[in-house]
């Protein structure tokens, strides 16, 4: 690809990833080519469909959500690192609403994320776990199913929502 | 409704929400009918569309959510006795699977729904508050979602799966 389509693609990604983060999977896709800057022709030359698209979006945002783990993998406290990932892994989730549910036809995709996810997050699971601040027995898929879960259940009522109640699965209902 | 038509109602919704349970708001009305030993005509005269007998079927496992609700508000311990009623929840959902998903184009059915399980759960919760055993600033609401959340995430690992997220979620992740 030439420098200036890499360019065009990056920014067609970009600015899908802003549009479906606030309409959801059925975003225009009219609205996308316009705020990036480019025709509706463009946009299906890189995107022949709109799942092609998602797709992009999707890993871009995975992609960024697990360089976010190994940045924080070198934070002082590993349960404040552990806890903070966890929160935007929450706030991708709900930011790509139906994104995820509307790309489960291709499951090959999603595990590959899931694996990428999964991954990224051992790192800090296992360094709050040798640290003594969280219990040995769970693996990072139970937290990002548990997240996930939250995520999805609370998405309505916003980030702060979300957060809140991801805390109170974290800290658990004791006193 | 004469006594036998309405021993016919009866034993309908009770077998759709068995095979609800097994197949999903999409099971066979064909399937059903014959399962509770009635015609399809006597069924269709009962519950003209799918969505009225899975409203009754809805209607019917929360009604039994709420009654376990109010019979373990009698038992010794209030924080096993809440955790007992939030597995049975977690169970519930698990087992309705796409039920709901398939009634919310009615959301005034499931806010009637909500409201009950809460009015049925708040019981249980300032019991366990009042022991000391549960923190006093969470909600029977926030309980539910939290419970519906994991249950949704986990559904297709089994109920053993979701028991052992719900318990994750209730304890916390502190060793």
């Amino acid at each position: 690809m030439r420098a200036d389509a890499r360019r065009n693609a990056d920014r067609i990604v970009a600015t899908a990833a802003e549009v479906v983060a606030r309409d959801g999977a059925d975003a225009s896709l009219e609205d996308i080519a316009r705020r990036a800057g480019v025709g509706s022709a463009t946009l299906h030359r890189h995107f022949p469909s709109r799942a092609a698209l998602l797709e992009a979006v999707f890993h871009e945002r995975v992609e960024g959500v697990c360089w976010r783990a190994r940045e924080l993998t070198g934070a002082p406290d590993p349960y404040a690192a552990l806890v903070a990932w966890l929160r935007e892994f929450g706030a991708y989730v709900t930011s790509t609403r139906g994104l995820a549910a509307s790309l489960l036809p291709g499951p090959h995709h999603s595990d590959a994320c899931v694996a990428m996810l999964a991954e990224a997050g051992d790192g800090l699971l296992t360094r709050a776990v040798q640290a003594g601040t969280v219990r040995r027995d769970i693996s990072v898929t139970d937290l990002l199913t548990l997240v996930n879960g939250v995520a999805v259940a609370t998405g309505h009522g916003g980030p702060g929502e979300t957060d809140r109640l991801l805390t109170l699965a974290l800290e658990g209902i004791a006193p």
